[in-house]
């Protein structure tokens, strides 16, 4: 039904080879004939199947991206910016969502691998990445971002400097007076999870307590349930610290109004039309889409250098939250 | 590079046919034999190059999705719905942003179908779809979502109640004693903008006043001189209805905190958390997404009836904002 290059050279009354070299750019058509060739695709609406085409040059131009949900404001920041690295380059993008999931990661690794995607960039949900290694020694370039790959595989990674903002966090509010500071975080199995407790706890030092510890995928009854819990300890915190923009927004909804200091891990849109302000520490998730995509697209065009480790900084924004006094 | 079929072959000591039937899962291959093909696949990290396979099978099992910019809110809730359906199927996602541009929209779309994606999703930045004939006259089924085609083409769309959802949110605040309504809106030449600004038209009947009426991209100095431009009228507007989401917000944040009532059209994660609460019509672009899909693959599956043509309704929420009466 679609039209074919040999529709193409009939209706010209050319040769096939003619249409091709007309449709590749090629040289050697008289400048009449290239016209009429032209006429024809016009008139049939033939259109060159470059996937057949891209695959006999042995490249699909295609890039597989793998993040946590696209839904997730921070995610869909990451992904814009790979997306306009990609088609600045005249390549597209396979996308999909791993959930947290690592089984659903690596479907998806594998299923974009099995459609030989030209490179990686991932945001990995598990933590055994040793399925990729048939796919780096056949010479497919891979970055992981937000999150580092598993123990024995290194590649590419760009990460945003989670210790440290977790620790400019805990020092902002120390320094308005604070010692009894929780951290209310996702799931430690998570990388960045994990390494926003190791900077909170570094800050703190002595002053940290367990009990003001609460890790697990955020959801309103369970944020509910464990500020209820630490508001009725003798020695209740009086700020807090949320380990990413998911929290932070389903703590401020938890807490109904309730006045306590609180710093954030992650920016998000609304944060400086709360009552107070919401400070946070801020990542730049379209920076770190860009800087994965930049990176792997020149891998791509053959840089063989050692993996690069990236660390990107983050930044502390005072808006209110954070300069709340404690209450006592 | 990469291993072939062949080299699994040599390694298991097998005919190449034999290892293609394993590989496809076709019978008539001994078990111990299967076993040592299988072993042989495993210990040189062979993958099946499906891209290939799926040409050779006349398609390519993927879904081309134009949205308009995957940052935005409500267009990554569309994107990951749609992308939950095509996973389930087994399918690939192809994604890209058009910016509101109408040639990138194009490029995009013209991409895809060169990349022969078996299906398309389009949300259009543009009003001239005749480039998309030869696709449709292929076969390829399309779907628009959240807007329609432009004239002279005849395809499924799902869109959302804009017209109704419009005229409840005027209905809503006049139910409040609000009898000057401002509309601060998207460019008039976006479809959803046009039908909201109908919607509000045609409920305010004899009340309109096109001096209460801004449509432009929004931006905070933008609305910050209509409404400074408004609020130095005679007769001022004592209510706002905002068109989406991306203007509700910019709108709130030029409003500094003055109170003025406001009913926004789409529903944004911290509408509940603000002061007062913001009442919105809502969209759910899930649903919206889902709904794309699922008659996307409805079509692939054979469906030829003729173009179907959905309305999704919508639904106002009252949160406070909408409900705050006039001041005089």
């Amino acid at each position: 039904m679609r039209p074919t290059m040999k529709d193409v050279a009939s209706a010209a009354g050319v040769a096939l080879k003619t249409v091709s070299r007309v449709v590749n750019g090629e040289p050697g058509v008289h400048p009449a004939t290239a016209e009429r060739v032209r006429a024809a695709i016009e008139r049939l609406g033939y259109s060159r199947n470059e996937s057949a085409a891209v695959l006999r040059r042995g490249t699909t131009a295609t890039v597989g991206l793998v993040i946590e949900d696209v839904a997730d404001p921070f995610y869909s920041g990451l992904s814009r910016a790979v997306e306009d690295v990609v088609i600045e380059h005249g390549w597209l993008l396979l996308s999909g969502s791993s959930s947290e999931e690592p089984l659903r990661e690596r479907e998806l690794v594998e299923t974009f691998c099995a459609r030989r995607v030209d490179g990686l960039i991932v945001v990995p949900a598990g933590d055994d990445h040793t399925y990729l290694r048939p796919e780096l020694e056949a010479g497919t370039p891979v970055v992981f971002a937000d999150r580092p790959p598993g123990a024995g595989i290194d590649v590419d990674t760009v990460l945003a400097d989670n210790l440290g903002g977790a620790g400019e966090a805990i020092r902002h509010l120390m320094g308005h007076g604070h010692r009894r500071i929780a951290f209310l975080g996702d799931d430690p199995g998570i990388f960045t999870a994990a390494e926003r407790l190791n900077g909170y706890r570094q800050a703190l030092g002595g002053l940290f307590d367990q009990r003001l510890v609460s890790m697990r995928p955020p959801s309103l009854e369970g944020v509910r349930a464990d500020l209820a819990r630490m508001f009725a300890l003798d020695d209740p915190p009086s700020a807090l610290f949320t380990g990413n923009g998911r929290y932070t927004v389903t703590t401020l909804r938890a807490l109904a109004g309730r006045r306590v200091a609180l710093v954030g891990f992650d920016d998000f849109e609304l944060a400086d039309l709360l009552t107070p302000g919401v400070s946070v520490v801020a990542q730049d998730p379209a920076w770190m889409g860009r800087v994965a995509a930049e990176l792997l697209f020149r891998r791509l065009r053959g840089d063989a250098g050692p993996p690069e480790h990236i660390e990107l900084p983050v930044r502390l924004i005072a808006r209110g939250s954070g300069e709340l006094p404690p209450p006592y």
